[in-house]
Order: C-alpha cells, then sequence, then structure tokens
C-alpha cells in the first residue's frame, strides 16, 4: 500500500526509518481541492454508487458491527427503506481504553457479507495507517473520523490508495483546515474525496455538537468535492435527526449518514442518537419530498 | 407603562426609585414557555398577521431605516413577494459609539408610514426600557436584540405591554437560558413571544457566526411559543441566505427574519449579509416549495 | 442624571420620547481607550482607593447582599485580610425570573452602612438605566455586568456619572468588543472605567466558564484602563480560586473581585464558587508573595 | 515496539492486519490517571531530569529543527539561561501538505547531537505509529500533539515503549477527553506522561487560541501526573509569553514548553509565536522569582 519507491528510497535502512516523509508535495497553482475551474463538481464513485449527482446518497446502519446478524438485518432494512451505502464501525475510535473497540477484522467480513448478499456497498472507518490496506479489501469507501481529520500520516496512507475516501470533519476545525486535509488526500493522487459535516464543538449548549449546517452552502462553494452530513453524531439525539436531514437536504447537501438500528436501545455505542430503522424508513420518505422541492432526487419505497 | 402599584408600592419615593423590583413572581407549577400541557402550540398574533400556523411569517426589510423613501420601496417589495411583516432598526445598538446609531423616533415614524401604505405589519428592535412605550406606539411587534436577550429589566418593561415580542437568542445561550429570558417576559404577563434562532458564537470559522438550527426542533419539543430563524445575521453572508432559509423551514420554523435592501450595497449597515429584494423574491418562490414538501405554506407571488 | 440639554433638547416633546439618542458622539482621532499617548495607563480612584497602582485593588464580598448583619460581618472580615473595597449584589440579574432578585435599595442601604462602619468603599451592580441615579447615591463604583456589556442605554448612562465603573466582560466578547463597550462609557465624558475578565463561553469543559488570563496582558498592551480578574466567576469553583487568583498576579491583573462569605455553603447564590472568608485571608498572604515577585504590592494582615 | 503476542496472535496472516487490535484492556477499579491512591504525584524521569518535583522543568527551543548549528546554537543558548529540555521538531504537522513537514529523521540526529553536546535531554513530536520506534531512538521523551490526542494507534504505540510521553490537549478536548487520552497511554504500561495544557479553540478572540490556565489546578486536583503549559501556541502571540509562563507557574504548573530562536523572524514556522533566546533568558529570571513565591524552584542563570 505504501509506496517504497519515492517515499523511502535508498537511504532507508531498516523497515520503519522513513527518511523521506518530511519531503512536502509540490504546491499546484490552485488548491486541488478548489472549485475554480471544475464547475460541474467532482462525482465520486463508490462502486457504482455515485455521490454528487442529483441524487443523493444515503449511507445508513448501525454505530458498531455487532454480530454478522444485526448487520444483515440492518443492511436489509435500510436497502428496503432505499439507502445504498451501510455504514457500521469495525475499527472503534473510543474515548475510553476500556470501552468496546470495535470486531476489527472479523468486522469487516461480516459487512462484506451484508455487502453482498444486499448490493449496498461498504463505508466504514480506519483509524490506523497500518490498517488501510486490510481496510481496503473489505471496504468500497474508506471513511476518516473526525478524530482524525489532521492525522496526516492516516490521511496521505488513504490518499495513494483507489478508494474514495469519506473526510469527516474535526470537532473544531474551520472550512480552510477541513478543506486542507482534503488536500493532503488529494496531494496523494487520489482525488475521490467526500466531506462530511458532523457537528462542531464551540458554545456548549443541551446537545453533545453544534451541526454547523452553513457549512454546506459554504464548501460547495469552495470546492468541487460533495459534502453530505451526519445528522447523528451532529445532534448527537435520536429525535432531532429527522429535522436535520430534512434541513440538511433543503440547504444543498448531497447526501447523509445516518445512524439507525433495528433496536436502537440495545445498541452497544450512540444508543441516544440513533433512529430505529422503522423512523428510518419513514424519513426516507420525507427526504423525498424535500429532495424534489429542491431539484434533487431520493430513493425511496 | 410600567405597572406602579404592585412594583412601586407606598415606599416610593421619586420617580426613579425601585425598591420593589427585586421581588421575584411566584414560581409556577410548569415553567410558562413548557410545551407540557399545550401540545397545540401558541398562535402569536401581530395585529392580525399569525406566527406559529401552517402559514409561514416572512418579516423582511433593510438593517437600518434610512429613509422614508428607502423603507416605503423596500415595503413594497418585499410586500409584492410575499412578505407580511415589515422589519427594520430605529434604535439601532452598535458595537461602536460612533457609527450611525438609527434615526430614532422619526424611523419609526417611516415604519408606521410604510406599514400604512402597504399593510405590511411592523417589528423593530427596543433597547432601553424607557423607549418601550415609545415604540410600542409604533411597532405591531417589539424585537429584543441578541445583546439584550438576558437584559431583565427591559424584558420584564416588554412583558408588561400587550405587543408580541420577538426575542432573539443570546449570542453565547444555551437554550434553557434562552426559554428563561422569554419566561422573563411571560412571568409579567405578555404570553405573546416569538423565539428567534439568530447565530451563536463559539468554534469560530470563516463566518461570522454559527447558525444553530438544531434549535429548531429542539425547541420547538421544549416549548409551545413559535421559533423563526433570522439566516442573515445567522451567517453574515449574503449568499448563503437562500440556502439556509429553505434548510430552516425543512427542520420546522414557523417563520423568518431576513435582511433585504433594494441595493445591498448601498446599506449603512450589514450590507455583507442583506440580500437584493430581487433575490428575496426568487427566495420566496424556492421556499413555497420546501414549504409544500414539509406541509407548510409560504405566500409568494 | 440624564443630559437634558444635549441629548433632548427642545425637539423633545414627552417625558419619554428620546429623538436625539441615535446621534453618535464625534469619533476622535484615537479610541478614547486607546494605550498610544497614554504610557502611564490610567488610574482609577474609587473615593481614595486607586485602581492601576502598584499597589494591588481587592474587592471582595458575597455574591448578594442579605442581610445587614451579613454584609458587615463580611466587610469586617474581608478589610481584615486586607481588602478595600467590598461587593455585594442589591440588583441581581438572574436566569431564571422566579430566583431571588436581590433586596434592592434596602441592599444598598445595608452596603452604605458597612462601608461606612468598615471604611471599605462599595462596588455594585445597576441593571437598569433608570437606577443609575440611585445606585450612584450609595456606590462608590458602578458595576455593569457581563449580560449588560452591551446594554448601550445602560452604559451611556453611567459615562453621565461621576462615578468609576467596573465593566465586566461578556461572555462571548471578543477583546475588541470590550474596549468598545468602555469606548461607549468614555464617550459620554467618564473615563474612569475598569475592565474585569471574568470568564468566556466557548468551548465546553467542566468549568462553567473559561477564565482567559490572556486578556489581561493583552489588553493592558492596548488600553491605558487598569485590569482586573474575576476568579470566582471566571471558574465557578471555589478550590479553583486561589489558583487562578496568584495566575492573575502573576500576569499583570490590577486587581481583584473575589467572592466570599463566612459560611459559603449557607450563601443564598453562587455557592459553588464562594471561598469563605477564612480561605480569603489565608489567599490574601499568598497573593502578597506572588504581588511582591512580579513587583507589585498586596496589603495583607 | 508492538507486542505481537497478545495483539496479533496466531489469528495473524499478513504483517499488516491486526485482528486483534479491537480488544479493550481490562478496566481497573479507578483509572490509572486518578489521583486517588497517590497523593504525592508521579514524578516523570526523562532520562535523569525530573517532572513533578519542586524544581520546574523547562523545556524550549525552536518550533521546527532547520540545521545542525541552528539547533546546536539555541540548545546551547536555553541550557545557558537554566532550561534542561530542549524541543524540537523534526516530524512536523502542518496544515497545509505543500507546508515544510520538517526534516525527519536528519532532524532527530542534528537534537541528538545538540544533546551530546549540552547534556540536554529531547523532546520531540511523533506522528505516525510507525514511526514510534524511530523516534523513540533518538528522543528522551515523546511528544503527542495536539491533533493526535485521539490518535488511538499512536496512544497505544507510545504506551507499549519505556519512553515518557508529553501529551498535548486536543483543541476541544475536555477535561476528561485529556485524561482519558492518558488513560489509553497507560493501559498500555507506560505510566510515564506529561499532561500539556497548549490553548483551546472555542470563543474566537484576536488570538489564535485561549490558553485555558484554570486545566492547571483542575487537572491536579483529579491526576497524579504532572501538568505543564505550552505559553507558545496557547497564545499565539510572542509578546503575551512571558506573562503566560508567569501565571503558569503561579497557578501550579510543573513545568513550561516554550518556542524560542536567536532570531524569531527568521523562523521557518511559528515565528509569530516565538520569542528570541535573549528574552527567554530574561523570562527565566523572572519565573525563579515567581516559583520562588509559590514555594517552587526554578534553575537559571
Amino acid at each position: 500500500m505504501r509506496a517504497s519507491a519515492g517515499e523511502h528510497g535508498e537511504t532507508e535502512k531498516g523497515a520503519r526509518s522513513v527518511p523521506g516523509r518530511g519531503r512536502a508535495p509540490r504546491r499546484p497553482l490552485q488548491p486541488l481541492t478548489s472549485r475554480h475551474g471544475r464547475p460541474a463538481g467532482t462525482v465520486v464513485d463508490i462502486d457504482g454508487v455515485k455521490v454528487g449527482l442529483a441524487e443523493l446518497a444515503i449511507m445508513a446502519g448501525p454505530c458498531s458491527v455487532e454480530s454478522a446478524e444485526q448487520i444483515l438485518r440492518i443492511a436489509h432494512e435500510v436497502k428496503e427503506a432505499g439507502a445504498t451505502i451501510l455504514r457500521g464501525g469495525a475499527f472503534k475510535p473510543r474515548t475510553s481504553p476500556y470501552d468496546f473497540q470495535g470486531l476489527g477484522k472479523v468486522g469487516l467480513e461480516y459487512l462484506l457479507a451484508a455487502s453482498r448478499e444486499t448490493g449496498l456497498k461498504v463505508v466504514t472507518e480506519v483509524m490506523d495507517p497500518r490498517d488501510v490496506e486490510l481496510v481496503a479489501q473489505y471496504a468500497h469507501c474508506l471513511q476518516i473520523g473526525s478524530r482524525n481529520m489532521q492525522n496526516y500520516p492516516l490521511l496521505r496512507e488513504v490518499g495513494r490508495t483507489s478508494k474514495p475516501v469519506l473526510l469527516k470533519r474535526g470537532l473544531s476545525a474551520t472550512y480552510r483546515e477541513f478543506l486542507l486535509a482534503a488536500e493532503h488526500i488529494m496531494a496523494e493522487g487520489n482525488g475521490q474525496v467526500i466531506l462530511c459535516e458532523r457537528g462542531i464543538r464551540g458554545l456548549s449548549t443541551e446537545l453533545r455538537f453544534t451541526l454547523d449546517l452553513s457549512a454546506v452552502p459554504y464548501l460547495k462553494g469552495e470546492t468541487h468535492l460533495p459534502v453530505i452530513v451526519d445528522p447523528s453524531h451532529g445532534t448527537g439525539t435520536a429525535r432531532l435527526v429527522p429535522a436535520m436531514s430534512r434541513a440538511a437536504i433543503a440547504c444543498g447537501a448531497d447526501g447523509l449518514i445516518i445512524e439507525t438500528h433495528y433496536s436502537p436501545k440495545d445498541s452497544i455505542s450512540d444508543a441516544a442518537q440513533t433512529i430505529s430503522t422503522a423512523e428510518f424508513a419513514e424519513l426516507m420518505r420525507e427526504l423525498a419530498t424535500v429532495a424534489t422541492a429542491v431539484g434533487r432526487k431520493c430513493r425511496c419505497q
């Protein structure tokens, strides 16, 4: 996965020495993320599912992959409701080291099995540059989580793959920092980047995060990359997910990534912000109407 | 305007001594803002224009009243586009003491004249408890600005009038503090309060403020009061106003308050966030479609 | 108290009409707060107690004046420990309308009585422009609270008195906004302004506010006005008050305002951030040492 | 460096697959960072230089290692002034991929050479779990930067070494999240962790960050780990560094990490927040006085 020639070269002595890592790529005339000269916008292709066209890209699934049965059942239910991409964490970044850290490789296998049975594409997080090659064998789209938005070795590593990357905004990242994180990926040669607004920290309110929807039209004005929204982390509150999903579409988001589970209260992680698959199906019908109102399309039953 | 009996009583010596002001009203069983027991929601009546019904309440106009001609022309143009309430500042809170402070009473007269000619209702800010009586003679709805959300003498004073109050959220107010500011008004006997999300400070991004749209569904779940959104101050950026107006309606706002001017660049204040009246008319058509998609109505040409 | 000539003039018709209020004062060549041309710094004189000299100004007392006995006992204890200014709220801004709102005029009388017996000067908050004249009859220094930092009618009213003003920073005010709030006071002719850093909102941590001590050296570089720190509100946590008081002095603050009570747990308001008068006396001894280390002086037993 | 037995086990197929990474360590009865039961506090030993004793630990040096001559000259100058630990970036996290990324391994060699000549210990950042073994060959203390505070694979990797770790607080991390990041390191067996407050984002002021000094006494109350402060990043402004360094010591910090260069304006990175080595020497004399005032010691000329 790591380009050993240009990167390590002949000065490399041992397996882990990385003398060339400090070398910066050459600065292009325009940032690679810049909208200038690419008015049509980039369409990211997740193994056939397009992100950035009139049809919205809806990613849905549980916070964590818990078992083969769980992920398969949710995959069937969200596909039925109209989603085309399955989300689910196999490698989980957890604030406490003692919390469930995900099923790891086994989780990836369950995701791929669910994908094969339903036709949904898989997006899942990768946290460690050493796992990029592994995760890329299973996932159709690599997710970089908020905590890792400025983990540059990881950004470079996914930038060297040919997989689309879903890049989540850091909790206190400015728009410029967000775009420059995408630039780190693109500078390595991978132009298939989707930006995801997922709530910021700042003023402490009664909610976990402040979903900054102004980011959507702002970013769409600055970059040709697709922009999606995560209303689940962005509000931390299941009852607000439908309203904020509608708002995201109304202000121009190219898609959504939503945490859903057939039984949210039994979810191992993020139960408070997870909607039921029944609520998700209902939400999809609402989104179809809003999408039409703003000239987009949303597949639903 | 001020209830002199209960408030001042016999201990009052001079016109300005207020010995009884410290007495708190009796705490009700439920906060007066609480949704409990009022599932239908409050409909605020601005001299015949209703806020809180299926039909959206659209307030539009310039940042500042600049002249009789300016406010009249804008009033005609926003009415034509579908607005029913005219906004415009006569008493302006300005960060610098050397900036234009508004036309004062003359501005109120121009607003009322424009109202009489167009039938639009007037909402305008009052900053000083001593001006409440004056402003209430001209305005159909009294606006409390963000800087004054916790100016309790002012809240109490508008709470003693019979005019509807548009209460803007403070720049760093939690939802609880916002609701308790409304409670200060309601505890004085005035139940006609409209809440307005207008952007918060917190994380510094490229925008002046972060429009916190999650406040809309959150507050609608907590209170029976109508909730509207100010996308002009909320983004500080004219080009983002249409998208964020659509989003506000999609997530359940009962209305909008928008800064507009026939020639934004000539606006004395807030030029960067003011859209043209032509853009406003275009926006109203977009909003009508979004409103329908979420089961609301929006009057437009 | 209000300058009726220039302000109201002959155009004034009724007692409450204020046609001239909108007129801005003439912009000076330099902001009145600017350090330029006043390298020595302003020394504010609170009826003989100086703020801005080598000797630190220590203001101490309870959150609220509760009774004549309470304020007198605390006054004696803080004087004994070395304080020269007595704080205590008579008009209290409270988030909820149903909480204790202060004793009002009676509280002012208790403060003045305690001042007469101990020789301490009184600083107390004024919230309503209509109360400025009343409060100025009792207090030696008028406090503008954080919620009112941008309450311009109030700033103008205290700017028309000859009393020193303690201006607290708003919860989300930038330094520029803070200095311009002082400018509103100074533009009315009152140059006796003390700035007070008291914690900001922003990132939500485990503490109520984030005490922004960088404001002290930053502001001292920008303005000739004295700058003091409120570690009680700034941390919201009694156990952090001593450390943050020491830090404030070490980075150049001209004084402190500290909430203290002989029995913090019995304090009607702000109990969690109130230190005991015994702890206050101990803190004063620590401060004397730190003050000496940075070339200042602090009076203590 | 990586424990291959428990971590990879027999299920590992290829060099980079890590099926067992998801397994969480067993939760201890008390968090490993907890102050309970360790009232004396941990003393971290950086190859003989102690952090957490009465004597303050002063780390100083340039933002980036630029050349052998540069780092050696700075090392001599900061040692002369009283520092015992040399800082300098060899692997630099940069917001833009096109900025100087550090000298990498060569930079480490220059640091080690400067260390051998002066006796100063070396602290330098590691960004990539694959570089931990390399950096640990040169550095006496491994720095985890703010952007990586929740880069758990990296935390685990440094937790498996025997080198002390300097953990910087994330830009929007709560105290709890900060302590849990340390817990990730300690759960792997490395108890030699130093916490570093370096400024947070939140309210946007005129400064890059808000140095949250309340974190110092707060954290010292919660954990037995030493806490130091970075006033250079914490203010982003060279002229504020001396005042905030004094404040940090006054509120209980166990040390400081300061960016300094003999010619700040020629610094490749962070010029605006870098003080000259002459200013650093002057600051050390001030710190010695403040340290004495709070019962600590600071070595200076």
